[in-house]
């Protein structure tokens, strides 16, 4: 099944069931009032259908517009530690964005006037659907409520300004997050589903799920043992190489550019970047 | 004045002013719920007074028990820079902390089993009072609402599993924060305010704030430039040197141990450190 959250045309948020091209509504009076809560009570595949609207006629949110925890792995791509000239550590690397920076597929990314070097990362999302804390990785996809798309887009010298990437992935709404949350049954082999980020149409990042450094299972026991983790909660799983930064010459994003992230049978997000006005 | 959030006797959580060992409630039917609610309303100093409580009876909570955003500022003393061996750079380093990563004055740390090296960190907290975005350094101080003692508590191995500090800085009860939200009235002269820390009584750091490579204003400044700061945001300055890590030989917190951060007419903050169960 695929969820998405989304506001009425009368501009209500509210979160639904995709079938085809018609978004079937979950919220319901008295029921959990979004995604999360959903998910947090157990209960978003069993909640009664409500009003039908076509998908075209609602506008989409980040698929949880409201995580309690956005975790992000840097560096689990062999190719994108070495385009980095980074050395590869014995853990991942774990940085953090805040909701705020995220916008949901269709919405425009913003490039601030404070960078010339706005750059994408496409990626896979986890979000959790049953919380807790030190998950063995054996018993962690028991965990996952599904996947998504992410795009984990960066501001290249606001990341490197010192050795802490908050400020470079934290600028409000430079990032994406969509368009549904799918369960593992529509997906078949995640491992071979392909990351794919296309940039006005030419494919700039392709690898499989399976060159990732930490697999999600790993990825799963090793944030739940520093930190507990929630339904909701978000895990950007890492970008491939091929980010804009390291190409020669480099590509950076510019107002007017289209921005495609695709994860085989998870979807494709798709963003505009618009500078910030 | 002096602001904190506690539970009442019965648990409810609730916020009030000190009067001496008296907290004077501000929580009341149809008010702001809760001390971040106060801040967005611009309302904390014209609540009416509710009841008096002992402060003895109640328990204090993190004096923002829910900030929207915890900034932290990495390598914000020179002395610390060094005793790291990192190099100085233009610009701060910032990385952030969840919530349920800190305890309130009184509660006790929480050394978790996957550590040895459980260190201190005494910093000058700073609570936004008015929110904003691209604040000029000029009138940063227009949007403090206080300062409060914070406890940066450090997993260091974890720290340094990767490049980022996520994992080491995001074990749950690891830091400290409280006891009270001070306004600035009520501290005198900030830059000259010491920053001191004791375990177990030892001083083993003790700088003024004067001594920050990136001063109040401009660490709000730079960022609020990336993003939007909300009432009741905190952001962590930074740690003098002198922490355990550095020390030879090493001081790593051990069950049983008193941690002591206190920042001259801000306060003191106290926390008992304990192994996790």
């Amino acid at each position: 099944m695929r969820f998405v959250s989304f506001r009425r045309p009368s501009g209500e948020p509210s979160f639904g069931r995709l079938d085809g091209d018609t978004v079937v509504e979950l919220r319901s009076e008295g029921g959990p009032p979004d995604l999360k809560a959903a998910l947090a009570a157990g209960a978003l595949e069993r909640l009664p259908d409500g009003a039908r609207l076509p998908l075209a006629e609602v506008v989409l949110q980040p698929v949880v517009p409201n995580p309690g925890k956005i975790l992000c792995v840097g560096l689990n791509y062999a190719t994108h530690v070495k385009e980095t000239g980074r050395e590869q550590k014995d853990y991942p690397a774990i940085f953090t964005r805040w909701a705020d920076t995220l916008v949901a597929d269709g919405e425009p990314l913003v490039r601030p006037p404070e960078t010339e070097r706005f750059d994408y990362e496409g990626e896979l999302a986890v979000v959790i659907g049953k919380g807790g804390r030190r998950i063995p990785a054996a018993r962690a996809l028991d965990h996952v409520a599904g996947y998504s798309v992410f795009q984990d887009g960066s501001v290249r010298d606001w990341q490197r300004h010192n050795i802490q990437f908050t400020p470079g992935k934290n600028f409000p709404r430079t990032g994406g997050f969509g368009p549904a949350l799918v369960t593992p049954d529509e997906i078949g082999d995640l491992a071979a589903t392909r990351i794919q980020t296309r940039v006005n149409g030419e494919l700039v990042q392709d690898q499989p799920v399976s060159d990732m450094i930490w697999d999600v299972p790993a990825i799963i026991a090793y944030c739940s043992t520093f930190t507990e983790l929630e339904p909701g909660d978000v895990i950007a799983t890492g970008t491939p190489g091929g980010v804009g930064d390291k190409r020669e010459p480099p590509l950076y994003l510019r107002d007017g550019d289209m921005v495609e992230v695709s994860a085989g049978a998870v979807g494709a997000l798709r963003n505009r970047v618009i500078d910030e006005q």
